[in-house]
């Protein structure tokens, strides 16, 4: 098989077998195949597209390019969750403990922060001694006595698709829905859960600007999730104004431990509950989605979701005295209001652009080596629909002297579109759909 | 200007602004823009296409990425011809002297044979002594004496085509017509004449295996020259069978002197004669197309065209004497029949393999740095249309201790299809367009 062919059966508009798709994805892996090959490869797949049978043997392809965790030995049903990103998404922060609450196993690898969205690990590492690190042995072991584990990339998971997103990175071909279906979902599933459960997130703080979009890579995923036979179920979910109200680390923190003791934002608290209800019934442990949906109010209610994290922070060497008091947080030194521009209603927020704006304070990164501020960001009072007043405060800096606050203040105004008439109000759950 | 930017316009099919192409081919030609988005922003222009401007501002790009002989001062309407390449094809070296005995200065820069098609500077060393490797000095002066040189590549010509050709031979990017044009009229173009005559083949030995593909090449070069102030005429001309009877480098050469004696092959004459026509209308040597004709006609009948062929020869190093004496010429050792395989016409004449054959006997490359037996080749006995009998000699083969016989024998015989009616003639000048 020559790389070359393949090549020119995507040029053209063909359709590629397992055996192409595996070749060139393998090549990538190992790097027997030159990079002006794979970009050539990578631009004929954005402009050609995959149908849902290749995409679902490019994600088998990525999946197998490395290691693959086996977890079976500790639960033949352990389900993960992953979202697509977006600004002041801290599901996965209440979600992952709450479901092991309910006595699933919850393998979660995760990401950091780049760009205008914020990273789970970051904002784990705002509680002090958090280790994201764990070694393979010490992720099994939190998974057997705790039940969750919330991780940073162990092993060499999926290395095709470091080699082949660093490539598009480049070249102009991340935004292809078989090349992101491949990327989320091949690195996902190399970690090991038998089942998972995507945020695909729409709006302005996100990759995917439309619902035809954000419906278009959830069709994707959970074809070539059928295609694999396996069991995934993609939400389509608002991300047209930032998740609750805090946007940076500490503060989602402390914004988390609320959501736990049952008094968070209602958008928070609808979307987990959601989505806990599909991950218990694919775990085994509620037969119905609204089964699970009652286990997650249970395990709010009781506190056990809440003590579920304090033992996974205090497992992976976190100091869990911050979670069970969070006034031990160290605060930004400055708290500034943010004034409404005009009378009227916030129409839209720009995700990007409040994302941009916690950068300025410190509290995210443009380049992948940047230092974070944990202790900086923004508290959001105003959200769309509320009617507000000139000068009136819609949002709070927390801010520390290396903070560009000036910058920040006007890319968080830039953001706030504020109008005479209120806004439609949007489903922050827009609807699902299932591989199985 | 991002790269980045330009790759990802093209992509979604946008036009690409002079600056833009400017930027990406000088970067290619400096090396400054790294493979896989050469390898990207190839991909995306091969499938989403470029228009005559775009075309046209690529093709001045690229001529303008190295070095650009001047040479006005010699002559102000220099003129040279270029083919997409064939099988037997020696059209140049008769065109070119003549055109030069007609009175026009015609700096020719010429390429090798690859694969089964020859190359003009093979032809020319089977002439003992003669060189193709010319300074620039010894280029201008010989165009100032004689008129007229067939060189190599001299001086920085268009890098940026040797680049981005190499990149497109492996990621599947070749056979584009905004990119082929770049290639062919941008290098030729560097080489300082003021028009070209093109010869855009068509048929089994050639890149353009249709008429309507030779058409949007042709229609391609044209518009590009247009857009570029060029004179250009492209003639449209047959290629499914070799032109004349011999192919391989000696052998071709016998054929050529026969051609400047005027006692060619009617197919070769026919076609050099068009070309002169038009060659001489640009050098102002004619005022019209039929004009320029009857200056071939001359230059043949008075032995003008056939001095001057020697008189190139001599300047180049080369022994004329074997010019003007063909039996001094070292023959290959043997001289063996290829047999018709049945009763019938024949039908057609696969270029490709006919080509092939001859580098089986020794005759050309499979690899840049094989090296050529001149004396070997095929001389060709019957072509398309004419009728045969089983066993009847249809070839010969010259061949020498190291040709690979059997299978050169075994490749012609597969080359040729003979039918029991004879086939349609097709025309062999099909049809030309101008620039101008």
């Amino acid at each position: 098989m020559r790389v070359y062919d393949c090549i020119k059966k995507k040029r053209d508009g063909g359709k590629l077998s397992a055996a192409e798709i595996e070749h060139i994805v393998t090549g990538a892996a190992n790097e027997s195949i030159p990079d002006y090959q794979l970009a050539a490869f990578l631009m004929a797949v954005y402009i050609r597209g995959m149908d849902d049978e290749e995409t679902g043997d490019y994600t088998r392809a990525m999946m197998h390019s490395g290691d693959v965790f086996d977890l079976s030995a500790i639960d033949p049903k352990t389900v993960d969750k992953h979202s697509t990103g977006g600004v002041g998404d801290k599901i996965s922060l209440i979600l992952a403990p709450s479901v092991a609450a309910g006595g699933a196993i919850v393998p979660m690898m995760s990401g950091r922060g780049l760009g205008h969205t914020g990273g789970t690990l970051d904002k784990l590492e705002a509680i002090p001694g958090y280790r994201v690190g764990l070694s393979s042995e010490e992720f099994m072991e939190a998974l057997k006595k705790i039940g969750v584990a919330i991780i940073g990339q162990t092993g060499r998971l999926a290395p095709a698709d470091k080699k082949l997103y660093a490539l598009r990175d480049v070249t102009a071909t991340i935004s292809s829905i078989p090349l992101i279906t491949g990327s989320i979902m091949g690195k996902k599933l190399a970690a090991g859960p038998a089942s998972i459960v995507m945020d695909v997130k729409w709006g302005s703080g996100t990759f995917m600007r439309t619902v035809a979009d954000a419906r278009a890579l959830a069709a994707s995923l959970t074809a070539a999730a059928k295609h694999m036979g396996r069991s995934v179920t993609c939400y389509i979910t608002d991300m047209n104004q930032p998740l609750g109200f805090m946007i940076g680390n500490m503060l989602e923190i402390l914004e988390v431990i609320d959501c736990l003791h049952g008094r968070g934002p209602a958008d928070i608290m609808e979307l987990t509950r959601a989505q806990a209800g599909s991950m218990l019934v694919f775990a085994g442990k509620a037969k119905t989605y609204d089964e699970g949906c009652a286990i997650f109010d249970r395990v709010i209610a009781d506190g056990s979701a809440f003590n579920k994290f304090c033992d996974m922070v205090a497992f992976q060497g976190g100091d869990a005295g911050y979670v069970r008091d969070p006034a031990k947080f160290r605060r930004a030194e400055k708290r500034i209001a943010v004034p409404a521009a005009a009378d009227g209603y916030i129409n839209t927020m720009d995700g990007t652009s409040i994302g941009i704006s916690a950068i300025y304070l410190g509290g995210g990164r443009e380049k992948s080596e940047d230092i974070i501020d944990h202790a900086v960001g923004i508290e959001i009072v105003k959200k769309c629909g509320d009617a507000v007043k000139k000068g009136e405060t819609i949002a709070w800096m927390h801010a520390n002297p290396a903070s560009r606050l000036d910058e920040a203040m006007a890319k968080y105004q830039s953001a706030i579109d504020i109008k005479s008439k209120p806004p439609e109000k949007l489903p922050l759950i827009v609807e699902w759909m299932s591989s199985t």
